[in-house]
């Protein structure tokens, strides 16, 4: 059973808190594992990559098969059935025409001093996207994670993707070959970060490294934080409903459940006004995980990690949304423009009835690589800009350089950095 | 002397791939001991920080003592001349100025389904800033840091600033002031940031810390990643100028003189067309460091790190330019619009001969946060998005949901996450 929570009980705020800050994750420090590894594949390149990819994914790879041919990737492609082949070209061409929207513009402009200022936006050159092996790889996140660098303008990307006893599902290589990625290599871990991140022979290193991962690669990450740019570290997977009376029972739990399916620690809360829809989501996820076919996961996450929360207003259900900050939020509500205005706190929201998460995962066309563990209070997900830098544009002529040369000096001298004033007044003719 | 080079030669690839990976910090590894300092401010709190800091610091604070009152700001900002008063006030109003330029807009459309996707931008709740002691102490930094989280509309900003032997500059707590700031601890290093990233009794957390730093105050960021966000990790300064035969060799020599006079490992650059301005520069460098009250460190930078390059056209001076990514390139040209658009991956540039970086640092608007060690490859200077996160809007009506229901459920098949494709079907009246 979930945890059952009502605003108006005495320990509401200590069980809230202890809600927020449960760890849904194990904290395996696997730190100076991954440090090994790094300095490992910085030392010997691609002989330590193929002899960590044949320990850790049991294969019998060489060299020359790390990447995967073009031919491996057609034939693949080819054994995909054209139902799901459409669907994935369905959801690209949504995906992609979402992201077009996010492309910046640069702006360039001159102020009342004569002095030019502009902010001017370029594609990262080269990206790395790492894509989960086994159970947690999944086409939808190939094209999340690559159509925005696409759009972005990225002119390399290479894939990774670990293939566990030497399997990958073809869904994955048609994603990559439909979202345009045609540098695709079988390894994973941390060992496959680190080879993105300063390069073998084989790999060429890239600017940028993107896409989740386990512990390892999670540290991984985070450790070449600065050598390559990074995107999030992600977490388990969330979902915050809040409904009130409008609400249907049913659709609630449904989406309660397809949260809780993800495992590895993923969370549903349900935030309601209403005490019956309460007990009656509860009801119904229970009846309805007994007619999913993989019900085991599902039932142990929603068991270990959901919550039912009642309130007494939706206001109240608003300042618990902001603190739980949740990477997907649900309004399942008949007027959810009400409070849709006052989430301040969520990496994506879905409105009204007629809006499950999953079609969001999808087709809606948003991305669907978003901030966890409560990082949506500061936190975006994936979009074009994190494939693209901004470069400041300053130009001064002697007319404007001499308007603010003094203020610039006075600061250098408080600074005690004359050279930096020197450097000012050099150029003025006085 | 600095390192000669020049593209013709039969061993520059190999002496510029040395340029490029050569370092410019000692890379002590603090990891262990900021792990144990950030364990100990989540464990003790207060206690813990008061310790720490009075040992790293020497100072003799109590828990009371930790946050500057508002009396020690304003008698702080009293004491401070009118002249540095006004050029910070003059700094402030055009750094705001420019980046509310930055400020996005949210967008909401319906596509030609009838599904509405949108983005919509909201303030990170609080942020602390981080603001080095001793002599890296600016107040110029405090401002490029605090403005564009006030322009963001962050409701709460704290800032720490170590107070090595209780000293503390005037000029920073004035900076604070005039941008806002006004919840002030004296406190440094891996505590602090461990304090702003946990929260103790008197410093409540933060969302998102942002701030240069030592190797301790790197790794603490480093480490509490996740926990809050962070802005990128600070290297050691760098400037690249791009001249030729139109430049002025004094201006230019003041120019990388003003970057090497950072220290700890700035590094000033010149790649230019014409071997007589090479040599000018040179020898003009040598002339002005002898002008400069305290030439010690920018002899030494210059000397250790350094370099001028000397090429055949500016199309080479702009490949290698793009390598090197410098945080400041200066086009020292009289047409410099021939290769601004060439060059993709700078920080900021600097426009023509009367932009010296410096205006950049101080009064030009911009901001000088900028990504050092070649991570202009992949990063921006600070500015307003930084305090901001986006969420994704996604609303469906039952027309719209069915158009997508399809493609959905067949992906979610593939993905062996039934209870997605149940959380779409059920709502289907079919």
């Amino acid at each position: 059973m979930p945890i059952r929570l009502d605003s108006q009980d005495a320990d509401f705020q200590d069980r809230f808190a202890a809600l927020l800050s449960g760890k849904r994750e194990s904290s395996q420090d696997v730190s100076d594992t991954v440090a090994a590894i790094i300095s490992d594949i910085r030392t010997r390149g691609d002989d330590a990559l193929v002899e960590l990819t044949n320990k850790f994914d049991r294969t019998h790879f060489s060299v020359a098969d790390l990447r995967i041919s073009e031919a491996e990737i057609e034939s693949a492609a080819a054994r995909v059935t054209d139902e799901v082949r459409e669907a994935l070209q369905f959801a690209h061409d949504r995906i992609r025409s979402h992201h077009e929207k996010q492309k910046p513009e640069d702006h360039v402009y001159q102020d009342s001093l004569g002095v030019t200022l502009g902010s001017r936006w370029t594609p990262v050159d080269a990206v790395g996207i790492y894509v989960p092996g086994g159970l947690a790889s999944y086409p939808s996140s190939v094209l999340m994670n690559a159509v925005p660098a696409k759009v972005a303008g990225v002119e390399r990307i290479a894939m990774v993707v670990p293939t566990p006893d030497g399997k990958i599902s073809s869904s994955i290589l048609l994603a990559a070959k439909i979202a345009g990625v045609t540098e695709i290599y079988r390894v994973g871990g941390a060992q496959a970060i680190a080879a993105l991140a300063y390069g073998t022979a084989t790999i060429a290193k890239v600017d940028k490294v993107v896409g989740p991962g386990n512990a390892f690669v999670a540290a991984a990450k985070r450790q070449v934080f600065g050598q390559v740019g990074i995107d999030m570290i992600a977490g388990p997977s969330e979902v915050l409903v809040i409904a009130d009376g409008s609400a249907n029972p049913a659709w609630v739990a449904a989406d309660l459940i397809a949260q809780a399916e993800h495992g590895g620690g993923a969370q549903s809360i349900l935030i309601t006004t209403e005490k019956g829809l309460a007990d009656a989501v509860e009801a119904d996820v229970d009846r309805q995980l007994n007619l999913l076919p993989k019900q085991a996961i599902a039932r142990e996450g929603w068991d270990e990690f959901g919550a039912v929360i009642t309130v007494a207003s939706l206001d109240e259900a608003v300042v618990l949304a902001n603190r739980i900050a949740s990477e997907h939020v649900e309004l399942a509500l008949d007027n959810p423009d009400l409070i849709l205005g006052a989430i301040r706190h969520a990496g994506a929201i879905f409105i009204g009835h007629h809006t499950p998460e999953a079609i969001g995962d999808y087709v809606g066309g948003s991305n669907h690589v978003l901030p966890t563990a409560r990082s949506a209070r500061f936190a975006s997900g994936l979009g074009v800009l994190d494939f693209m830098k901004r470069t400041s544009l300053l130009r001064c002529d002697p007319s404007s350089l001499s308007a603010l040369a003094e203020a610039a000096v006075v600061l250098s001298e408080v600074e005690a950095l004359d050279g930096h004033g020197r450097s000012i007044s050099i150029r003025l003719n006085r």
